[in-house]
Parts: C-alpha cells; sequence; structure tokens
C-alpha cells in the first residue's frame, strides 16, 4: 500500500490555503472557517454510523473516507499535520499501546 | 514519516477478534459489538469538535487520533481494511480530485 | 409558557406524512427516509456543540431548536410521540429522578 | 399531557447549580463543566441514531429522551431556558413556520 496518500493530502490542502474560496472545495470551506469544517466532521460521522448500521461495506468506506478528510482538512486549518496524528496512534495504540489503553480505561 | 502505522494497527486489530474479551480494550469493544464501537465514533468526533473550538493542539491531535483509532476498530469489526479508505480517499481526493469533489458538491 | 406547542408540532409533522414531497421541508425528508432524518439530527447536534463553544446564547437556543425539531421529525416518522419522551423524562428525571439516574450512572 | 415537565425539570435544573458535586448526577456533571456536558449531547446524539437504526422504539424514545435531558442541562449551565427553545420552535415551525423552514432551505 502506497499510504503515504495522507501526506500527499495534507500538500495539497495545504497549497489551498490562500487560494480563492470559489477555486475548489476545500478552499471554500477555508473562507467559511472552522465552524463549517467542524460541521463537515459531526456530518460525516453521522454519516459513517448511518452505513455502518446499514451493513453495506462500500458505503462505511466511503464514509469514513469522507470523515478522515474533513478531519485533514481541520489540521491544516490549524496547521496540524497527519503524521502529528499517526504519530500519536504508534505510541498510544501500538502493539502494546492497546494494552497501554485498556489500562488507562479500567483506571478511569 | 513511517506511516505504514495504519497497517500494523490493521494487523494488532485483526489478531485481537478471538481473543478474551478482559484481555484488551479492543477485545472488550468487539464484544459489546458494533453499536459500542459506533457509540465511540460518535463520542470521539464530538470530542474533537470541543478541542478544535478550544484550540488546543496537542488536544486536537490528541482526540483525532482517538477518532480514527475507533473507525480502524470499526472497520476490522465488517472485516475491512485501512487500505481500502486511503485508496477511496486517492481516487476522490487526489490532487485533481479536490477539484472533483467541489464539482460534485455544486452539483447537488 | 404555552409549551403545548410539542403537540402541536407533532400535530403538523403528521399531516406531513402523505404529503407531496416538493410541498414542504418536512415532506421532503420524510421522502428521502429515515438516513436523511438521521443525518440531520447528527448535523444539528454537530452545530449545538460549537454555538455553546461560541459562547452565543441566541444561537444555543436556535440550534437546540433545530435539534429539537429534527428528533420530532423522527419520531413522527416512526409513528412515535414526543408525549412517550416527556413521560419517560418524568418518570427517569423527575425530581427523584436525577438522584436515581445518578445512582444507574455510578452502577455501570 | 402535562408536558410542563420541561418546565419542572429546568427549575430542578437550577437548583442543583450550587449543589455538591458528589450529591447527584447533574451537580457533577456541572462540576466538570461545558464540555462534559457537550461530550454527553453528542454522545447520545449518536446512540439515538444507532436506536433508530435498530428500528427499537423503546429504544429511539429512551435515547431521544437523554438526548434533550442533557440539552436541559446545557440549557441550565448556560442560564437559558427551556422556554427559549420552545419559543423558537414555535416562531420558526409552527404551522406555517414548516413551509418557512422549506423556502428558507431551498433559498441556501
Amino acid at each position: 500500500m502506497s499510504d503515504d496518500i495522507l501526506q500527499r493530502l495534507m500538500a495539497v490542502l495545504a497549497s489551498r490555503k490562500g487560494a480563492d474560496p470559489d477555486s475548489s472545495y476545500v478552499a471554500g470551506l477555508y473562507r467559511q472557517g472552522l465552524d463549517s469544517i467542524l460541521k463537515k466532521i459531526g456530518e460525516e460521522s453521522a454519516e459513517t454510523i448511518i452505513a455502518a448500521k446499514s451493513g453495506d461495506p462500500q458505503q462505511i468506506v466511503a464514509e469514513t473516507a469522507d470523515l478522515w478528510f474533513h478531519c485533514l482538512v481541520l489540521l491544516a486549518h490549524q496547521d496540524l499535520d497527519a503524521r502529528q496524528v499517526l504519530d500519536e496512534l504508534e505510541q498510544r495504540f501500538g502493539r502494546s499501546g492497546v494494552e497501554e489503553k485498556a489500562a488507562r480505561e479500567q483506571a478511569k
């Protein structure tokens, strides 16, 4: 798998930051501002849940992609990077991390 | 970046599927079933939104990681793979894809 | 307060059930089906959260109204009634109920 | 229907505002602060969506009640009142309001 797609997408998203709001979907979202990006995250997470309950595998993949995409837009908007999220996943949920998370949850 | 972390996490998540529910956080989630995984996705997306509105970069990264992690758990539970989500992102939101998405939105 | 507004709204929503999808917003939502109504609930709950974090009282009231409205549409679509929700609130969260809920949570 | 339950609940919720955080579920939520209340709204809206997709009427009623309850907690926490939400519903979604909303949506 060529999963550096997340990095390539981050580069595209960064390049849209000064662009004419009418020139692309993402430039339009940036222009509308943080709240608009967050509304999309809320919307796409609901659609992921609905797709999963409907049990359609292709729909689950498509809605998860939409959800992650708008998370990437949020990261770009806040001058953050997907790499930081992947690093966090590595630290917290790597092989041993999954157990560590379990411990953390039980301690709550 | 070593971003094959998603693939490594998928392998860990797949390996938990037959495990004792008490042995790990993820095995416990599988045991509780689909609805429990989806509740976590709803919860973590709300927490991502809240973190973004609070403006704390580390919190945004941490909550996005939590959200993606539970999406990976969903994918594993449904015998799907992160690779499919990345492929979908590639197709729909690659350099030209971002414009295609814009067109698709405007046509709605 | 004339808070039978919920009952009057339920009556309006019920009356829209056979209507031409082009005749009203609600008739259009019914036609699109359950998933469309649920997407709106996901969207409006995100907007309520965003409004609360923004701290604008009028926006909080407006988004909460939008959220409740789409819950009423869901109830009508499923042949349920707001009265049932109010009865549930009465039973579970009446004066003593608030403590009962606390006990229930602690027992989890 | 005695739907002034919303008003009675608001009075109970207001009375909990200075209370010992250990004395009730709601006093605990106030103490944890706005973000905790908003997380519950995100969680309960996801549970409402899941219940609706599962098609269990009693579950839909119970989760909608949970969602509304935490909206009431939010309103109380922000010194707002359910009456304002009902007034907003009256104005925007009264008999003619449903059509007005339709018009507003189409104009978007």
